[in-house]
């Protein structure tokens, strides 16, 4: 039973969805199958979750056809090959175009399990339910779907937008503190990309989100899907100003894909890439000194990176930044800050300060 | 240089083509740049139509960047992991969102290239440049992409619509008879789901049309063309009629994945699949046995089965009709005739009409 459910619209016209947000949604039966309405249920998880919540699911759903495929947990199973197994189970139970992919875990499973039903019988219906912070707050939102290539983060997938989304916020009761500020990464790129008055507000509540006060973890949860939704109805297909979502993450992918993808979690690694971010906007004279720093002590504080990996010279970043999706006709495009909560998607920049940025890496 | 332009477009909104139909269309630059117009052109192809084709099409964006990757020939390659290839050629070369991935080929490499295109950055732009008949008058036009799954055919896809499809005839030259007859499946296919006008057309054009008689080809292609454009204008997503292009494909496609993809061409399984449906409708009386004869005469006269194969009985059949992508709540929905030249999609039938279809295969 949920103590106060609080109910995000993402507005996209016949594509249009509800994030549900509370604790205890897993355990009311009611909203799960409002949610999750076909007969044929196909759960898509991996071996850390599974065990604490399918149970849930197979209890909700007891009078329909309900299947699963559990992955190995992390960042490496995002692959294309991971598919496979979850296509053979749909095909082996049958499941039709009419079947639900519901995804259960964080944002590797979210986005996994969405590109399976962007491309089974060419798109079935999705639900997301989403088990870590980071996936709460952002990638369950919005519709993109994908996996990795070697040479590159998020290279192969598609839009494929969720029927809905649960978010039971009890579920970070038991997520490991290294995910909990994972997620927090993500929490701040809302701040620092356009929501000055979220930024103020998380520097004075850092202690106690990180404490995981419940009304606390609300309100953020809350006020980041409320900020996506509302990027993500303005722009779905990322023609413009979704791309701000970005911040950190052209420094952040590049981390990822140079080091391995799961040494360093998504979170992580766009923590140091948003301060790389902040550190180059303050060397074009966009911000000043003490907003970088305060950009940069606020991700310090919540536990994560502030520098890239010390090993990592500004050739890998290149190498791997080269092939950004945000990139046109050649130039690197990067999301900037022009003030703290003003972020910009630009390649108008004097290219003399991203290589001085890169090459301070790690030398600070 | 072209003897006469043929022109039909797919009318979809912001999402309409034109087919461009004409001899020698590989040859004119200025067609190709026109429907081409991306600064990063990757081809994907085939081993036998690469060494015929592709230079034409590198001689044509000397000017551009143009990388291609090349697979094995046949059905068998219809599946995700060739594609994995096609996206590092793709990353090695650093293409970016703006790229365009060309498919030249028949239907596997179409329906390939297609998928690559949706998916590579979660969607890029794509052109057919079909080499078979088959290609031609069905499998580049409508948008329909995939790959498929040991357990059934084209189970893992997108809709992705082109941005033009490029039709030389001239290419029919070459094409190995078999290849012909294949295509010419799908051709008898328009005719008997819904254009009686040209089913008698070709009765009496058949022969021609083997024989490769330009004119003949010319204008089968357009019709084809113009039948297929018509119905997935009305029905892009295949919510309702574009279901009745599935004619013979249901019993077809269970051919296919039963003998293992490659053994039997498309076309042949959808031949034999298209007589199983004649069969059937006269069966349960929807049409007499004078037209089905003259169904099946016509199918025959192309130098097509009219038989699955003889070792293939009812319940493998089942076993593979039962995944079909058209199945509804567990109905085994088929495309039917009530008359020629009138099809229709249903799960209303009597099913001892169907078990007796399957069960007198390969015994009449």
């Amino acid at each position: 039973m949920t103590d106060e459910l609080r109910r995000v619209d993402v507005a996209l016209g016949e594509r249009s969805y509800p994030i549900l947000i509370g604790r205890g949604l897993l355990d009311d039966p009611r909203c799960l199958r409002d949610s999750i309405d076909a007969r044929e249920v196909m759960v898509v998880s991996n071996e850390t979750v599974a065990p604490l919540y399918l149970d849930r699911l197979r209890a909700a759903f007891a009078d329909r056809r309900l299947a699963s495929a559990c992955l190995p947990d992390g960042e490496q199973e995002k692959q294309l090959e991971s598919m496979l197994p979850v296509f053979d189970t749909l095909l082996v139970n049958g499941f039709s175009r009419d079947c639900q992919v519901v995804a259960l875990g964080g944002g590797v499973i979210g986005d996994l399990a969405g590109f399976v039903a962007a491309t089974y019988q060419r798109g079935v219906g999705f639900v997301q339910v989403p088990t870590t912070l980071l996936a709460m707050v952002d990638s369950s939102v919005g519709g993109k779907t994908g996996v990795n290539h070697p040479r590159g983060k998020n290279m192969i997938g598609a839009f494929h937008q969720p029927r809905a989304v649960i978010a039971d916020l009890a579920v970070l009761d038991s997520l490991p503190q290294r995910e909990l500020r994972a997620g927090m990464a993500e929490v701040i790129k809302y701040a620092l990309l356009g929501d000055a008055d979220f930024l103020a507000w998380l520097e004075a509540h850092l202690d106690a989100a990180m404490a995981r006060d419940p009304a606390t973890l609300a309100h953020i949860v809350e006020r980041c899907c409320r900020n996506k939704a509302a990027i993500v109805a303005a722009d779905e297909r990322e023609a413009g100003q979704r791309a701000l979502l970005n911040l950190g993450h052209t420094f952040g992918h590049a981390i990822e894909a140079a080091r391995g993808y799961g040494d360093w979690l998504h979170g992580e690694a766009i923590a140091a890439g948003m301060c790389m971010a902040a550190r180059l906007s303050a060397r074009l004279g966009w911000i000043n000194a003490r907003d970088r720093d305060r950009a940069i002590a606020l991700i310090e504080r919540a536990g994560l990176p502030v520098h890239a990996p010390a090993d990592m010279g500004a050739g890998r970043f290149r190498e791997f930044m080269a092939r950004d999706k945000k990139n046109r006709d050649g130039a690197l495009r990067l999301v900037l800050l022009r003030a703290l909560g003003d972020a910009t998607v630009t390649a108008d920049y004097d290219p003399d300060a991203l290589t001085a940025t890169l090459e301070a890496e790690g030398h600070d």
